[in-house]
């Protein structure tokens, strides 16, 4: 550690690696591993085997990670589970609730007073905002971006590569705007913009844009007419 | 410990904390953590990196947690995974098989000789009977009813909150009865029921309920007809 | 260890149990376990907080353990991510990468140059190829073929059991041959062929075979027709 934290309560077999800076009223739970450069902010609770501000590695067949990455820093008030991964690159705003077994990649931008559900997997390059609430078993992909206040039901799929790896493609995840509300198991296609207030049925297949408060559903999904909530 | 169990196998790194109960040939895996007020009964084996034993806790946009909650019993001849988190408020009853990454909450039952599989994440305040099979990667939503004998495919998800996190609502999951059997990723509405050895075709969304016997399939799931099994 | 490896960097709270063998340039994070007989060959990365080498167990209502089995041998060149569980019996041949939170079983071959996505769960007897991209959240199923460059999406769902645990039944997962591609959150029912280069929509249900390069979409999955890419 790089500083003299107040009330810091550390379990028992933790690895806190060299240049760590770990705020005050800080609790760490037994077996976490914390890699050099994260920075902890205050009153922040950790649970027991995570592994946090993890360095990106890859391999031939992935995108290159970046080399010059900033720290993981994990704002004030925030809670993480247990089980969890996160990467470098990463910023959590504040009063953030990461659930267990959940894995947040490099690069990601979190607000405030947002959950991220237990199992749930944030891929690279993705920027989430205020209130939300993500799910158990979400999978975000990567180059997304969710505005404020989106619920995504749990085991919500999407994905940023429309050519499933065959073309060099500059990848693209979904735009999901303010106050819009996906089922659980709906499937997000690259690129679509979900507008504000619109909803996605349970295990709708999204493949076009869809417009303002406009409720979608099926495979592919298409806009509610009347009559049909029989 | 607050007893002392015959041939306890004991991992390295293991961190126990105060007031757990151990019963005799327990086996407990390398860097597994357990909180306090733990019960674990006799002829178990528990994995490595396991965190058993979780007090809940909560943020602001999530229901309150419990302050005085039950500890976590796990009942004899359990067999629990490696990396598996579980809850305080919980009961396995006995001779019960939990997978690898499994996550169960708080106030959950289960039976007697049922499987929940691997990287499988149940929900508090649910319960779920005897001889079940919980595959692999289900979510099994909060305030669920399982009885005995059903078997739910891999990936299948349930949901709990039809409007979405959008009004206060007593949350309610899916009733599914005796013998009912659910195919891969299907999807299961909130307070939907599923009647004894009714039938759900993989990836069917299922939005109403389902008599005894019946098969359904589709988005939305619908009875099948004769003769649709071309 | 049975042998002397150059170059070998071993994080803190590394279990390493009898007779594992180690090849040069190794590195393990902290609080990894390495169950007895494990190869790791040489050049070869290992995350924190693994459990790999596991010896499959299980209980009265699951298929029974084989008894004498191979160990896990990892080939060279190989990335494992965090938090990863790999059973005995299972060889990753070279240059593979495995994603945090992924978990295989026992007697799994994976090819050269693969990527296994994170929180991928790879179940037993099953075989995959050269250069494929399994991706997050993807649920392969037990006696499962995938053959070379075969893409499958994030959330892909298969199955193994059509009988769903009803009929004593010789279990066949699917069989997806070269440069298939399968789009994120489909369904791959049990003992269905997927022949080369054949494309399969986000959302999918595949109930039957798929011709040689066909693209299918929808629940049952059909051939995509002239017209319908409006």
């Amino acid at each position: 550690m790089t500083n003299q934290p107040k009330n810091l309560q550390v379990g028992k077999n933790v690895v806190i690696h060299a240049d760590v800076w770990i705020g005050d009223n800080v609790k760490i739970g037994d077996n976490t591993v914390i890699y050099s450069g994260t920075e902890i902010g205050n009153d922040i609770e950790i649970g027991a085997n995570c592994v946090l501000g993890i360095i990106p590695g890859s391999n031939q067949r992935m995108r290159k990670a970046s080399t010059n990455i900033d720290p993981l820093r994990i704002g004030e008030g925030t809670k993480i589970g247990h089980l969890v991964s996160i990467y470098s690159g990463t910023t959590l705003e504040s009063y953030n609730f990461i659930g267990d077994h959940a894995s947040i990649r490099e690069n990601v931008k979190v607000g405030k007073e947002t959950v991220i559900g237990r199992a749930a997997l944030v891929e690279l390059n993705t920027t989430i905002g205020d209130r939300c609430k993500i799910q158990t078993l979400v999978y975000v992909t990567g180059d997304t971006t969710i505005e404020d206040d989106v619920f995504i039901g749990p085991c919500v799929s999407m994905s940023n590569d429309k050519y499933m790896g065959a073309k060099n493609y500059s990848m693209k995840g979904p735009h999901i705007r303010t106050e819009a509300k996906i089922g659980n198991n709906a499937s997000i296609l690259p690129n679509v913009t979900i507008r504000e207030k619109a909803i996605v049925g349970a295990g709708a297949v999204v493949t076009k844009d869809i417009e303002k408060g406009v409720t979608v559903t099926g495979v592919p999904a298409k806009p509610l007419k009347e009559g049909d909530g029989d």
